[in-house]
C-alpha cells in the first residue's frame, strides 16, 4: 500500500443490525484526528445508512462534522487513499460480499452475521500482512455469526483462529488472553467464556502462570515505549473470598495461585498476591496515580470478577485488548445494542478510546 | 432505662488492638450530633487510649472537637446519661472484663478477642431487650475471636447465634443476609463467607427465594417509613458470564435462578433478571436515582460478586447491614486495620454512615 508512515488501522463495522456502522459514523464526527487513521473494514451500504440515519438524527451543528464517505472496492484500491491527510474522509473499504437486501436494525440475521464475519476475516489478514499496524472491531453478535456456521463464544476466539491459520499453527500455540481497561485499571482475565464452575478449574498453576507471562510480557513492552524504565508490575486477586484466608473458605490460592506466584518470582516477574478479590480492584484504582502504581494490571480468576469493577462506573471508557495475539487488537468493552440500532443515539465513546488506545500501542 | 424518646444506638467497640476504638473518637468529633446517639459498649481504658492517641496524633484545630469520656460501669449507671442531650460527652459503658494488660495496638491477641466479643455479646442483649434501638458493630478480627474459643467466620455468624439464643429457636431459624450499600447501589449477598464452589452449591431455588423474600421485606418496610407506597424492586444476578447465555456457559440460572424468579413473581415479589452479573451493578448505579429506580437492591449469588462493586470506589461510603435478625445491625464496611491501629490516621466516614443508617432505619 503506497502511503505516509502513520499508524493505519483496520476498523470491522460490525454486525449491520447493530450499532456497530453508526458509532464510527459518530466517532468520526467527535475526532477526525483520531479516526483519520482509520480504514473501515465493512460495506458501502451499510456506512452510508449509518451516516444517512446520523444525518436524520443527530442535532444540527453536529451534522456538519459527519465525515464523507469514500469509497474503495478492496484494499488494493484503498491504497490510493492517505491517512491522516483529509480527516474528514471517511475511507470505507469493501470487505464483504455486498447484501441481496440490506439487513435490518435491531435482529439477529444470518445475513448481518455473515458480512460482519467477512469483515473480520478481511480485516484480520489485512493486519497479519502488515497493510494494517492494528485492528479494533466494532461489535458483532454470537447467534448471527453462529447462523453463519462460525461458531465461536466471541470475536477473540474467533482471532485466534484466525491467527493460528495464518501461522500455520494450532489455536493452543496462540495462547490469548483479555484485557480489559477503564480509565483507571487494567484487568487481564485468566478464563473468559465458560461457566463460573468450569473457569474455578482454569484456575491452575501453570494456566495462571501463562496468564501473568502474556500479561507482563505485553505491558513491559508497552511501558518501554512509553519510555518508562521498568517492568510491569502484576498483582494476582485470589479466588475466594477474602482469598480463602489460608484455607479457611477454600483451597485454590495454596494450591495453586501461590505456587504460580512463586514460579513467576523465579523468572524475576514483579508479581505479587494473591489478594482478596473484594478490595484489590478498589486498592489498585485509588494508587493507579502512584509512582510505581499498585499494579499495571490485576489478573481477575474469572470473567465477571474482573468485568464488574472495570465496568461499574459505566462503558464509555472501557477498553477491551487481546494479549497473545501477532496483531494488536483492540475493541469497545460493549455489545451490539440492537435496542438502539438505527437511532444514532448509542454512545461511540468506547469505540473511540479502543482506536486511541490501538494508536498508542502500536 | 430512664431517658428520652430519642434512637439509641449500642456501639460495640471493636477489637482494641484494630482502629475500632479511634474511630468512634474520630467519628464523634466529625459529627456529634449524630453520634450523640451512641452508647459505646466497649471497655474504659481502651476508649480512654484512644481519646489520648486522638488528641496526640490529630491536628491542634480538631483536638477541641474531640468528645469527653463519661463512664458507666454497667447498663444500669448508663440510664443516667441521656442521648443526645450533650453531644460532646462520649458515654462508654463497661461491657467486657477489664483487661489485667491492655492489649497493644496492631496484632491478633486473645485478649484483645476476649473483650471484643463480650462487648457484643453484652451489646446485643441491649438491643434484644429494647433498652438501645439499634446496634452498630466496630471491626473485629476473626483470628482473635477464635482464640478465645468463639469460632464464627464473622461478626454476622455470631449475631445470628445470640439471637437464636435469645429466641430460644435453632440458628438455621433465624435466617440471615448481608446487605451491603454505598451511596449507590444495595447488594444483598446469596452466601457469605464460603469458598466460591460452595457458594455455587448455595445458588439453589430455596434459598434464593428466601434471600429475596428477606430482602424485599426488610426494604418495602423502609420505603414505607420513608413514605414511598410501593414495595421494593429487587433485581437478579446471574451466576454465570452474561447469565449463561440460556445455559451457553452453565446451567444455574435456567436450574434455579429464573425458577425462584417465577415462584417470588406468584407470591407479587417485584423481582426481575437474572441479569448478566459484569453490568447489573453498572445498571443498577447509572439508574439509581430514576424514579422508580432500576431496582432498590441486587441480589449477588457469591460474596465478591457483591462486594467488588460495593467497594470499587473505596470505603468510605459503604455499609454493612444485617437483614433477618430480630434486632436492627448495622457495621462498616472495613476490618480492624491493625496496620493503622495507634496513628488516628483510619478512615471513620464508614463507621458515621453505618450510625447514620442505623438511624435512619430505626
Amino acid at each position: 500500500m503506497k502511503n505516509n508512515n502513520m499508524t493505519k488501522i483496520a476498523l470491522t463495522m460490525g454486525d449491520p443490525a447493530g450499532i456497530g456502522a453508526e458509532i464510527i459514523v459518530k466517532a468520526w464526527a467527535k475526532d477526525p484526528q483520531t479516526m483519520s487513521h482509520c480504514y473501515v473494514a465493512g460495506d458501502k451500504q451499510v456506512m452510508q445508512r449509518a451516516l444517512h440515519v446520523c444525518q436524520q438524527k443527530l442535532p444540527k451543528q453536529q451534522q456538519s462534522l459527519l465525515p464523507q464517505l469514500a469509497y474503495f472496492a478492496d484494499w488494493q484500491a484503498a491504497s490510493k487513499h492517505i491517512v491522516c491527510e483529509n480527516p474528514a474522509l471517511m475511507p470505507v473499504v469493501q470487505s464483504c460480499q455486498a447484501a441481496t437486501q440490506l439487513p435490518a436494525f435491531g435482529s439477529v440475521q444470518v445475513e448481518a452475521g455473515r458480512m460482519a464475519s467477512e469483515c473480520i476475516q478481511n480485516a484480520t489478514h489485512v493486519v497479519l500482512n502488515k497493510i494494517c499496524n492494528a485492528l479494533v472491531t466494532a461489535p458483532i453478535h454470537k447467534v448471527a455469526l453462529k447462523q453463519t456456521g462460525i461458531d465461536y463464544p466471541g470475536h477473540t476466539e474467533m482471532l485466534q483462529a484466525l491467527c493460528a491459520q495464518h501461522l500455520g499453527v494450532n489455536i493452543a500455540d496462540v495462547p490469548v488472553r483479555m484485557m480489559l481497561a477503564n480509565s483507571d485499571i487494567k484487568v487481564v482475565l485468566n478464563s473468559v467464556h465458560v461457566s463460573l464452575r468450569e473457569a474455578i478449574e482454569s484456575v491452575q498453576h501453570d494456566a495462571i502462570v501463562q496468564t501473568v507471562q502474556i500479561t507482563e510480557q505485553f505491558l513491559t513492552r508497552q511501558l518501554q515505549k512509553e519510555g518508562i524504565k521498568r517492568s510491569a508490575i502484576i498483582a494476582l486477586a485470589g479466588l475466594n473470598p477474602h482469598a480463602g484466608e489460608d484455607g479457611r473458605f477454600g483451597y485454590e490460592e495454596m494450591a495453586h495461585i501461590k505456587p504460580a506466584q512463586k514460579t513467576l518470582t523465579q523468572q524475576n516477574i514483579n508479581v505479587h498476591g494473591p489478594y482478596s478479590p473484594d478490595t484489590v480492584f478498589m486498592t489498585a484504582r485509588a494508587q493507579a496515580k502512584k509512582q510505581p502504581p499498585f499494579c499495571d494490571a490485576i489478573i481477575a480468576m474469572y470473567h465477571d470478577q474482573g468485568l464488574i469493577p472495570v465496568k461499574y462506573l459505566g462503558l464509555d471508557g472501557g477498553v477491551n485488548v487481546t494479549l497473545g495475539l501477532p496483531i494488536l487488537r483492540t475493541s469497545p468493552d460493549h455489545g451490539t445494542a440492537f435496542d438502539l440500532a438505527g437511532t444514532a443515539s448509542a454512545d461511540c465513546s468506547s469505540l473511540l478510546e479502543a482506536v486511541r488506545l490501538a494508536l498508542k500501542m502500536s
